[in-house]
Formats: C-alpha cells, structure tokens, sequence
C-alpha cells in the first residue's frame, strides 16, 4: 500500500519555520512510516523529530496536548483531514492520499447494487478518486450523488466515522462507499438507515453492510434494554482535542437526574473497559465523547454503554423507532 | 480498608478557595470510594466534580493536563505524597493514610529477620505507624534506622516505587518494609541489592523479598543479553507530569549513535506494550520515564525493553555486575 507522504512540502515548511522540535503524529495504519519519515526530516531539515505512539484515530485525536508538553514547535499529523477547531501548536495535517486503484473492485461492487439513485462516498484517502467512481457509475446508467462538505467532512464526499452529516440528508436510495474496512460504511448505514454497498479496494472485496448494521442495531437495543434498571449513570466526558463536550455532559447529567436517577461527571483520556472497574457501582456510562466508541466497543465493557441519543430512549424523551433510523441524529 | 480521606479538609479547602469544577483523581486502589466522595463534595460545596479515570500510578501521574483541559480550578488527587515539581492547577494532596493495624504483621515479620541493624521503611500509607515499628525492633533488641526524606520522599523513611534513595545509603544490614504487596520492597532490593523482608498488613503475611528479586535479576540480565545485536533504538519518552525527561532522552540517544548505531525519540503518555506494535523495526526500548515500567512490565513487551543504566551496561560503559547491585543507580 502506498500513500502520498507530502514529505518535500513537510521538508520546505519545516524549513520556512525554522521549526526545531517536530512532533510525528501518525495513525495505526501508517505508523509504519514512522521511523523512515523520521530519519529522512532529521537528516534533511536538521530538525529534532519524536514519533507519538499514543493512540490516534482521527483528527478528533491531535496530540496538541503532548506537542505543548515539550514544546513542539511544529506538530505533523498524518492520515486525517484538518479537523475544525484550531490547534493550540502550529499544525500540518498531511491527508495520506492512498494511490491503491479502486476501478476493479468499484466495478465489482457495482454488481451489489440494486437502485438507480446512489450517494457515492469515501474517506480523504481515496477522495482524489471520487471522480473516476462517478464516471463509471454513469457509463453504467446509475444517478450518481455526491454529499457536499459539512460538519468535519472538508471535501465533497468525504465521510469521518463520527461525522456522516455529509451524506445524510442525500436524496439517494441507496449508497457506494470506497475505502478500507467497514468501519465507515457501517457508520453511514446507521446515519441513514439506507442500504449501503462497501468497495475495499485494498482487499478487492465489495460487500452488502446489511447483515451488520442489523446485527449492530440489535446490539444497541439490547444494551438499552439492559440499562433499563439503571440507577446510577456515569456520564463520560472525552478529554481528546476533538471530543471534549462539556456542555453536553452537564445537559446528560441534569437530564438523568431530572428522572430522579444519580449521575456522575467522569473524564477519561482514553476510554476503555479497564479504566472503569474501579467504579464498580456504576450501572451504565453514557459516552459524550466519539459516539463509534459506543458502537464499536460496548460488547467489551461489563456494564451497557450508550450514546446521548439512546439515552433518550431510555429516558422516554424519545422512541426507539426513531432513534434506530437515524443513530447519530442526522436527520433530526 | 479504611482509609483518612481528610473530607472536611477538601470541603473546607473548596469553600476557602471558591472551586467552582473540581478533578478528582484516585489510584486504582482508591476508586472505590470515588462515587461517595463526588456526590459528598457537591452535595456539601456546590461545586461541580469530575472523576479521572485514566490510570493513576503515582504523585508522578497528576491529572495535570487533563485539569487544564476543562479549566477545572481545583485538583485532588488520593493516595500520594506531593510531587516535587508546581503543578498549573492549584492541587490538593491527600495522602490517604491507612487504619489497618500493623502490629501483628510486624511481629510476624521479626521472626525473618536475621541481621541485627535493619532499616524500616514504607509507602506514605503507613508513614505514621513508623515510630511504632522501630518500638516493637528495639524491645526485641535490633538497631533500627530510618531514612532521611529524600528525592520524592516528603516523610523519613517513605518509600516511593521508583525512588528509594531514601534508604539507598542506610548503614544497615537488612530492611523491613510495612505496606501491601512486593511492588515496593522488590525496588528497595534492587537498589540496594539488600535483603528486604515485606510485611502486608492487609494480608497479614511477611516474605523475604529473595527469589523473586533474584529472578527479575535474571530477567533484567536477560534482556540486556537479547537486545545485544540491536540496531535500532526506540528512546522512550514519557509525557507524563513526572515522567518527562527530554534532556536524559537526548543524551541516550546521543550515546547510541555514538556506537554506530540508529535512535529514533518516542513519545507516550502510556508505554504499553500495543503501542509499539506499528513500529516493528524497533529493536529495543529505552524507557526514560518510570524504571519501575522496565522491570515490572517488559516480559510482556516483543522487544527487550531497558533502563538507561541497564543501556549502559548493553553499550558496554559499565558491568553488569555494578549495575545489578545498583539498578537504580542510587550508590553511585
């Protein structure tokens, strides 16, 4: 797999401004980059590098805070778009567009489709490529969409796994997304509660998000259903660069406790089942932090853990009919 | 177990201070109290808390950053003796005293001890029940000695995991350490290279501290020997608020490319071992942040994973053998 690295423009604004301390910021996927990036801007700009290997997911996931521990005069993030908050240290976000050839498997995928008016959408890895999938959906008789920017998404097309705001509101019937894994597709299917065909263009494989995205729903019912006997809740505050919501959280806690039930502020850096089991008689968290933690991780803690929305649900303020065709309130 | 908590102390000091959002941070052994200690503190100030649960491993782990983070005016953190370094938020320490009687461990204890001067020592837990202990040796005839405070140890003979300089230069034939677990007494033994004799008073048991400080000796000697055809080194950095040292960082890293050999500085707010796996042309760790991270944890890291003096001893600037009387380099 071969990304595009920008290392010449990284060279030249390293230089520009006479950046000493550079800090490397890289997500699991292209970490192993990391120690030939390194040694290349060392050796070239004579700038001191340090690789973070703190867990990053998405722009949301900056190392701002690590950058300003020892005074970073530069922070190089890599694989994520510029996320719409401005950083606390100068920033490059290097997109990481991926040079992988997406025809065969688009036309593999576009097999799965069964209706004409489909929203065509991808990561910033391969939305360079956008282009291409249209025209080919075309020259196959398709009316093919392409969201316009919104939320955290920069480009046109462009979904985040937390942000499918772009494509939400498309008058389409169905979705084609292109890109690596499921994670994103998923992500749509719940936003829309539209069919949704995946084309991994790493893999060559294209498959129908169907079966998951029921599995998942069922999953997230079964753990409101399993909080409906909770009485205290702990109300989880994110403290990453681009999930902290403390509004948010004070909103949850007033609400729970406006339903006679007990409510506590917690903050995590990262959140994971471990970090919970001292609280041993907490009964449900509710994460106000990135909403795929929720979907992505719950079958891992002890307790149920639920979105802001699903919240509502349990609370009555809401049905779950409702909630379930727009899982990350989109279309509210 | 009962612990001092020192509320009226907190409450008074919130009120005194006006804290409108206060961090609460707890080591693990202490987070079951966190819930009551929350809804106390906001039923009786009025000011609003929030627990940490990110991991708390020492005065070295204060919840600093994240305080910043949501502009909280006051920090609280359980369990351990003030760190010395002036943190950016006003922080209170509560050092958590236990009420768990010693005595009978103790007694339990002196039936292992075969030398006559003995150096006492233990964690901030049980820092008040010392003079008791020295009363008990000395009915029963043995010379007893305490440890100035030293370093990041506030009282006479406390003890910290990754500091024992405190008892390092005792003139004594063999320790006694009152608190929980091995954790401790294993460092005294291997700064010292002493015989150490624990006493648990939760556990009511007493151990001589021997096998198994002669088994990390080996696995430590082990390490060394498996990282000795390393090219590649990762220099550890941890960004932790008593972690952090970039200056030891670059002076490692200039020792081993003073040998020819390549270092790259790493980043890490957590060093664990699955932040390492995209980097898979490291050859070996060195760890500039908490020793204790090195010898406790490092047989579940794929790489060997050292100390800077354990460096020293692979680089061939020092024995092996003044090393392992010394891993912490406390007699030097």
């Amino acid at each position: 797999m071969n990304y595009i690295m920008e290392l010449d423009r990284i060279k030249s604004e390293i230089k520009k401004r006479k950046a000493r301390r550079v800090l490397l910021q890289f997500p699991e996927g292209l970490m192993n980059s990391a120690l030939k990036i390194s040694k290349e801007l060392e050796f070239e700009t004579g700038a001191e590098t340090f690789i973070s290997v703190d867990p990053c997911w998405g722009g949301c996931d900056l190392a701002e805070t690590e950058a300003l521990k020892f005074n970073a005069d530069l922070l190089i993030h890599f694989g994520h778009s510029p996320w719409p908050k401005k950083p606390k240290v100068p920033t490059l976000f290097i997109e990481a567009r991926s040079e992988v050839d997406i025809r065969e498997t688009v036309l593999r995928a576009v097999t799965l489709l069964k209706a004409k008016k489909v929203g065509i959408t991808t990561t910033v890895q391969h939305i360079h490529k956008l282009d291409e999938v249209k025209n080919l959906l075309e020259e196959k008789g398709f009316e093919v969409s392409i969201g316009k920017p919104s939320g955290r998404a920069k480009y046109a097309g462009q979904v985040l796994g937390c942000d499918l705001s772009s494509v939400a509101k498309l008058n389409v019937d169905q979705f084609l997304f292109i890109g690596g894994g499921t994670f994103h597709p998923l992500g749509i299917a719940l936003a829309t509660s539209k069919s949704v065909i995946a084309a991994d263009p790493y893999s060559g494989k294209a498959i129908d998000l169907k079966e998951m995205t029921k599995k998942i729903l069922m999953q997230r019912y079964a753990q409101i259903l399993r909080a409906r006997t909770a009485t205290r809740f702990g109300v989880v505050i994110g403290l990453k660069f681009g999930q902290i919501n403390l509004e948010l959280a004070r909103k949850i806690k007033n609400k729970i406790e406006s339903k006679g039930k007990e409510a506590y502020l917690i903050a995590a850096e990262e959140i994971t089942p471990e970090r919970f089991y001292g609280l041993e008689d907490i009964d449900v968290l509710v994460i106000t932090a990135c909403p795929r933690i929720v979907i992505e991780d719950s079958p891992q803690f002890r307790i149920p853990v639920i979105t802001p929305r699903e919240l509502d649900v349990l609370l009555e303020f809401e049905s779950w009919k409702n909630a379930s065709e727009d899982l990350f309130g989109y279309k509210l």
